[in-house]
């Protein structure tokens, strides 16, 4: 248990009076409060979501007043493993209690009090985003009038498990990592946490895409027969894995996808999705991507079908976007008018 | 290049005298010369790919003669990565020059004439043991009468060529491995080699079937909310890991990687595979499981449609196996019937 906790979060837009405008956005595995905008004198500080969010756009700052907050855990100015222990006065580390979406969840709604907003027009979030706007229709139902569910699932499969396994156990097994308690010796295991999100990179990309980007392309003239760069694909994902690594805390990362794996709302009701939603009160807005082989919309099409079993106020959109998983992260003219269009439809 | 090289080979059954009854077995990435039965005095030590080959079976024993080697650069008795270099008195490491498929059917060619093979009967692999059958009846067309490609494709896409990099990252950022040259440091890059089998594995099975064997079960009694081993996914995976570092060698590992990511038999016919399978005078049995997400039916037929627009000889079946890529490996019965009765068509 923690003591007490900070959370950082950024608003975008006004609230009107009503205080019935209030839009959440929720983050996935390795985004935070900064949906939105730029910050001064920093011109390359673009929100994560900003091409969806912002006047006359999809999430129209116009209309909505929209949160952004930083999840309990996170490494963006929330309380986390990387903060100091105020009993120890040492950083947490390893010792962080683990997370589960409802506890980001429930802090959210205790953010939510503080602002004064009893009722959000809607939360929003796209893969662990989006579990979390469906843990808030359960876990908030009066608290929710529209949920909005994109490129989610109900619950990760036991290959998704395994994935998310592989990239712990590359960050754990890191000499680096001194189990979980690396600060104390000025390191980070960042190779580890490197390979860790080289392979999610894959996960959240499309065979196809990646094909029609890299193909089989060489970096430079012709193959070198070495361990280098060969191929323009491995630029890519060591960079982005470089990147990443350099600005990312890893227990962090191991947390965040300990919360995916252990996301089962139908836990508590042996299974039965449709019972475990049977309380939510909210419109839901569900959106699936045909090339995201992570969370197919096979995977969307279950919270859907759960949810019109028990006679809910469901729309279900499966769009042909080409960047797999990462689709709900891009500004497709059809997803965005889908996005507006729905909005459109909530009176504030 | 290197100076000289020992290739270990296992045969069962018996050459007859015409010679015309061999069959050679390619293997996969972590496979070797023993493709089937077991040693004296070790009841454990069956062949991988026992439930295939042997009186009776799909590759009858009692017909045909049968070899199995491991190939150049590998590390179950021919020269390879963990040998010595002569010249040095030192283990090749790092120096072992990197491998195509081409340079392993090259070796393999030079067997069959101290054997006295001058035609293979058949030439049989699966993943990239079916490349190499595919790659013997481009370069030696007048030495191969049948070649049986299972699980293959014609080159690797440019996901297949990313999940190949993050498990290369993995033992090229181990600390232990020096380089390449850790024997002289008495040590081995067992946490990346182990990472690189874990990612591997996932790619191997279907996501319906780690669904069906694992799902989301516990290992114990409830969720721990720690590190250790939680879901049987995790179990399974992990121990398959260990296993595999246990034995092999990450040189090997790596080059072998290398080896998937170069073959491209159409890479001299400027991307046109027909032209490049021209050439070829075998028989083609091409064979696909539907589950098979790392090769997936689509890349099997890249294959079939370019010998059908050669108007050559080629039979294609798409088998429903539920075990993803190492359905090539299983003892489907129509499967086995299959390869059974494809290989009851060819004289000895």
């Amino acid at each position: 248990m923690l003591p007490a906790y900070d959370l950082v979060y950024e608003t975008y837009g006004t609230l009107n009076a009503a205080k019935s405008n209030a839009i959440l956005v929720c983050h996935a595995l390795s985004g935070n409060h900064h949906v939105a905008g730029t910050y001064a004198d920093t011109p390359d500080s673009v929100g994560w979501w900003d091409n969806i969010i912002g006047p006359g756009r999809p999430l129209d700052t116009n209309r909505f007043f929209i949160v952004g907050v930083n999840n309990l855990g996170g490494c963006h100015g929330s309380t986390g493993p990387s903060s100091v222990n105020a009993a120890t006065g040492k950083p947490w580390g390893a010792a962080f209690p683990m997370m589960a979406v409802v506890d980001w969840v429930r802090a959210q709604a205790r953010l939510a009090d503080l602002l004064g907003i009893d009722v959000w027009a809607a939360v929003v979030g796209g893969s662990l985003g989006g579990m979390q706007a469906l843990r808030w229709a359960i876990t908030f139902p009066e608290r929710v009038r529209h949920s909005l569910v994109i490129a989610a699932a109900p619950k990760l499969t036991a290959q998704n498990i395994a994935f998310n396994d592989v990239a712990r156990q590359a960050i754990l097994s890191d000499p680096d990592f001194h189990g979980g308690h690396y600060y104390e010796h000025q390191t980070k295991p960042w190779r580890g946490l490197r390979l860790a999100r080289m392979l999610g990179h894959i996960t959240y990309l499309s065979d196809d895409q990646m094909g029609e980007r890299f193909g089989r392309d060489l970096r430079g003239d012709g193959l070198k027969f070495g361990y280098d760069i060969e191929f323009e694909v491995e630029s890519y994902l060591r960079h982005q894995g470089d990147k990443f690594a350099d600005v990312f805390d890893a227990n962090t990362y191991l947390l965040m996808t300990k919360a995916l794996d252990y996301f089962d709302p139908a836990r508590k009701t042996n299974g039965d999705l449709a019972a475990a939603l049977s309380v939510a009160r909210a419109r839901f807005l569900v959106v699936a991507f045909t090339t995201d082989w992570r969370f197919a919309p096979a995977r969307s099409r279950e919270i859907v079908d759960a949810l019109l079993r028990n006679g809910q106020d469901v729309s279900y959109a499966e769009l042909g976007c080409d960047y797999g998983h990462d689709s709900f992260l891009m500004p497709d003219p059809t997803y965005h008018k889908l996005i507006s269009t729905y909005m459109g439809t909530i009176q504030t």
